[in-house]
């Protein structure tokens, strides 16, 4: 089996020897074990920090040469505590893993795992370690790193390779709940979760898992295990597909809310075809990502406006880049409005039942809630509110759709990731 | 040009950046510059201590495997600060850079250098920077560390295998002296001093240069210049055979000192032939280097006390080891004494000038220094006394054969290393 610990549960020497004392228990229970470690708690920030003071804009390649050393020092340390604790075990880098991946540093996407050194060391006993979030360039064989989520797709994708059972992904919540429950007292933890919507609850904010790690497990059929590094529960089940459930047992399965995004409307933008495409095609080349989107109808004076969501760090940007097509374009204005929130609301059971988008705006509008932008896909409906409003709409929909359990929800400090 | 920064040099964000500067200098000076780094002045001890929290006894593999996070910390760290001072810059692991090494985890030993990864980034006008201290074992592909002086070791082989003019190593301190300054107030900096000269103070207890860089660089014929990063002095250029000194012109270069040796006397041994021959026995099999030995004539009851020194770390473990050995040779006793120093004299002008061991002898009678143990090589004669004797004894010989300057010696804050 696959086991990934994250930054927080790595963050102390001591916590470092409960880990290892988790790994080492997990292969006396007889199971070939392999482990990807984030860097330790703070590390990345202070390297971040230290390569801020020597130069501003630090080059990328050198970047990546800087940020993998705190995963080989997490991964180096919870090597020799296993060793401490009587099993032995060996540290590999995510080039010695056989990680290959694309030049991009900063954001390189895994090509291909051929993980012969774990495989060997497997084969004669030892615990492996690989260094999470990093591999190698095939073509210039500079080390990359892999950007959000990086450890957990380094995880998943080594599970793929080595066709482990499972896929456990260790943090310091106990799993997927039904909202979150900072938020809905009444959350309730889900055992099992079909990847299809674990996809879109982490594409609506859900910050559980990263949404290449789910959608990498998914294309390879892998279990993940989203569990807690603090306590022995079981935790939540991702795997399955919705195609799997019968049709009659669909169910709606939990909320979701994301405060990182921001709104932009280019206003009295003359309604002729191309004018919209050459907006997109602007934000496309500033490689910015757009998510929700809307087109008010024309008016009267065959102007119409645009409105569209983005991550808030690209906002700034964003309205530059707009701004630029001002002359070209002859449009009104650019706005930016960073006080929106999304909430979504995930679950293969829409598909069967009629009423649930229905059901889902009543909730919202009993909350004295308005949707600005509604957004759908076969098992999601999505709605942008104002921010200051998240909390009520959370608690509504999630109320409206009877997700709760009947305990209150346990909170650990720091949960959330 | 090769160079190379020690820890010190390297100890914060803004010594990084000064230490850019100079490097940015160097290359627009017409040079193609090669820099190896050590890791961040404390990063090392950190590690160390992470290391022993979490196992008291770490695994050697391991430890190396952390440790080398600390070269590639910096390295990436010098190579930004020269990109935000107008060069381009690499940085590459000692693996990457092609330093293939035995497999002895925390002691490797070089045994080739093939940096077509170097010579390629110079060839584009990068400079490269290669960390110190590492490089990858040739038959497990594992990564090692190289013991004493690894770093300082790695950029002389680099010099050699890249044929490079001169291989400057920079710490903070501004070239080898007579003596050591913070001693002998007049110790005078030596311009130049030919590589088996080097070789003996080094041996002989100086911090400057370690014992195998220096062997190392005049095996391929590498100048190194010791240097200070902390100004523009030249330093002192180590190169050349004494073979090439004139004889009549050969002197008496420098006073070396040492505190860091023990004595073992084992006394009472029956002598036959066979026993010392065990006693060493015992002793190289336990992986410990002696230096200097005595014996002494046989009494008339047929017995003898064997001598010799060794470090002080390895003090405990030989008399463990010759404890055993009691019933097996019935000698009378082991004693140790660790209050003991070494005090050696240095120059290629003794070969031919009789009288030198004379007038040594009689500048440390004049000062009131018994000598233990003398030892002497064709350049070079040392002497064992109390330690607590050392500063006269080293002053006593420096003012002997008149190594003084006119002027105090500028001695710097952490001088030494």
């Amino acid at each position: 089996m696959v086991q990934k610990y994250g930054g927080s549960s790595l963050e102390s020497a001591d916590r470092i020897k409960r880990v290892a004392e988790r790994i080492v228990a997990t292969k006396k229970a007889g199971n070939d074990v392999v482990v990807v470690c984030s860097a330790m708690g703070d590390t990345t920030d202070e390297l971040l920090d230290l390569a801020q003071q020597v130069n501003p804009v630090p080059p990328e390649r050198e970047m990546d040469m800087l940020l993998t050393a705190g995963e080989r020092i997490s991964n180096a340390l919870v090597a020799m505590a296993i060793s401490a604790h009587g099993s032995e075990a060996w540290s590999f880098t995510g080039s010695q893993a056989g990680v290959v991946t694309t030049g991009v540093h900063g954001n390189a996407r895994i090509i291909d795992v051929t993980p012969s050194r774990v495989t060997e060391a497997l084969e004669q006993g030892y615990i492996a370690l690989v260094a999470g979030f990093q591999g190698v360039a095939q073509d210039t064989k500079d080390i990359t790193t892999l950007g959000r989520g990086g450890s957990d797709t380094t995880a998943v994708a080594l599970a793929a390779a080595l066709d482990a059972d499972v896929c456990e992904i260790y943090s310091d919540v106990d799993g997927v709940y039904t909202a979150d429950p900072r938020i809905v007292t009444n959350a309730r933890k889900l055992d099992t979760i079909p990847y299809e919507e674990m996809l879109e609850l982490a594409a609506s904010g859900s910050k559980i898992l990263h949404l290449r790690s789910v959608e990498y497990a998914r294309r390879y059929g892998v279990p993940i295990r989203v569990r807690s590094s603090y306590s022995d529960k079981p935790g939540t089940t991702v795997a399955g597909s919705i195609e799997e459930i019968p049709v009659e047992q669909a169910l709606i399965t939990g909320v979701a809310h994301d405060r990182s995004e921001a709104k932009v409307t280019v206003t009295g933008v003359p309604d002729h075809a191309g004018a919209a495409a050459r907006i997109f095609r602007v934000i496309a080349d500033a490689e910015i990502d757009i998510d929700m989107v809307l087109q008010n109808v024309s008016n009267t004076a065959g102007r119409t406006d645009i409105t569209f969501t983005l991550s808030k760090a690209n906002g700034p940007k964003a309205v530059a880049e707009l701004e630029k097509l001002k002359g070209e374009l002859e449009f009104d204005s650019v706005l930016y409005d960073d006080q929106v929130g999304k909430v979504s609301l995930v679950g293969a059971g829409m598909r069967s039942h009629p009423g649930v988008t229905a059901t889902f705006c009543e909730a919202l509008a009993k909350v004295g809630v308005n949707i600005e932008i509604i957004n759908t896909s076969e098992i999601r409906i999505s709605v942008l509110i104002r921010d200051a409003q998240l909390d009520d709409a959370v608690r509504a929909i999630h109320e409206a759709f009877e997700l709760g359990g009947d305990e209150e929800a346990v909170v650990y400090a720091g949960s959330g990731r």
